[in-house]
């Protein structure tokens, strides 16, 4: 706004909600608005929710997943298979697999994947706890649900190297052809991959 | 989540992300997990910045503006030209006018418009504040810069009958073809319009 047509306090709320993925100036407008709009049903419950998340969120020192319990809910399940560990690069790739309820094992979030370009090497990552819990004895397979980009795939193989003197079995999820996906639409090292992995009809 | 994989604060953080305009479901979880990462340069600001916006932000009794103070800023501008009143029907709108800058003068926020299919009638709006606005005397012009949909100009047409005992000038926006606008994405009306009201060159 160039000229002050308000007190700064909404100005701000409006710059922090821009900050969040997904939301531009334009929407981080629309939803102060919104905010100031539904007082009492979102806008408080909004506040007291942040609060709380402030207060009770922790990061989980075993996996890093983001929880309100150090061990986190899914680290601390008796029912989950130990003996599988499934890498992640973010918490919201774990939610995913979750979502996709295929199998009920224990996670382990890297926080990204490496990257010389930006910097990022394996001490930024959570790689060193994921050496400690396959030493630490108990777990038989370690799948590499990283992303399937370039850099996704360095980390993984980065991994596999480092577990190579280990007992431990490395798997990969396997790539072809999305469910629902047409042929037309999909790059050729999909198709390619979806070629060399196919199986009896 | 079907399973249970974290505390309940993060689902109800994600929940109430959800409602705001511009995020849906998905994008509600990247931007919880974005406040969880971005902790200290961002959670701890925005939670304050509501804290201070649910404390603070009142909705000024003479115009409807949002803001800090009632009357609010813009009202109790000495600089601003008192004679004219542009209603618009939200605060969004009120913003959007002002980044323009055209005009320096007050405003009326309605809050909507007049739609019998929804049930909005004039007493759901600010109405009758404006005709008080009016009625106590030192306005010369109401410009209805409502939008140009069928429940806007329903509303100015309303406006317009309630103001008619009045001294007053009504006046509306001009339509005609956005600058930078191509004449091919334009509709009839429009197009219509902007021959109707031509000028010369
Ligand atoms: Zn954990
Ligand atoms: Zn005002």
């Amino acid at each position: 706004m160039q000229k002050r047509v308000a007190g700064p306090e909404i100005e701000r709320l409006i710059q922090l909600l821009a900050k969040l993925p997904g939301l531009g100036p334009r929407s981080a407008r629309r939803a102060a608005l919104h905010l100031v709009k539904k007082r009492e049903s979102l806008m408080q419950p909004l506040t007291a929710a942040l609060e709380e998340a402030l207060d009770k969120i922790v990061i989980c020192t075993t996996c890093g997943n983001v929880d309100t319990s150090d061990p986190c809910t899914i680290c601390s399940d008796p029912r989950r298979d130990g003996h599988v560990i499934i890498v992640v690069e973010d918490v919201s790739d774990l939610w995913a697999m979750e979502r996709a309820s295929a199998i009920n094992a224990k996670y382990h979030v890297l926080g990204g994947t490496l990257s010389p370009l930006d910097g990022v090497g394996p001490s930024d990552l959570n790689i060193a706890t994921l050496v400690d819990r396959v030493r630490n004895g108990g777990v038989r397979e370690v799948i590499l649900a990283v992303n399937a980009t370039v850099d996704g795939q360095t980390t993984a193989h980065y991994i596999t190297d480092l577990l190579a003197g280990t007992e431990v079995r490395v798997t990969r999820l396997a790539h072809g052809v999305p469910v629902g996906g047409e042929l037309d639409y999909l790059d050729e090292g999909t198709i390619t991959a979806a070629i060399r992995s196919r199986t009896t009809f």
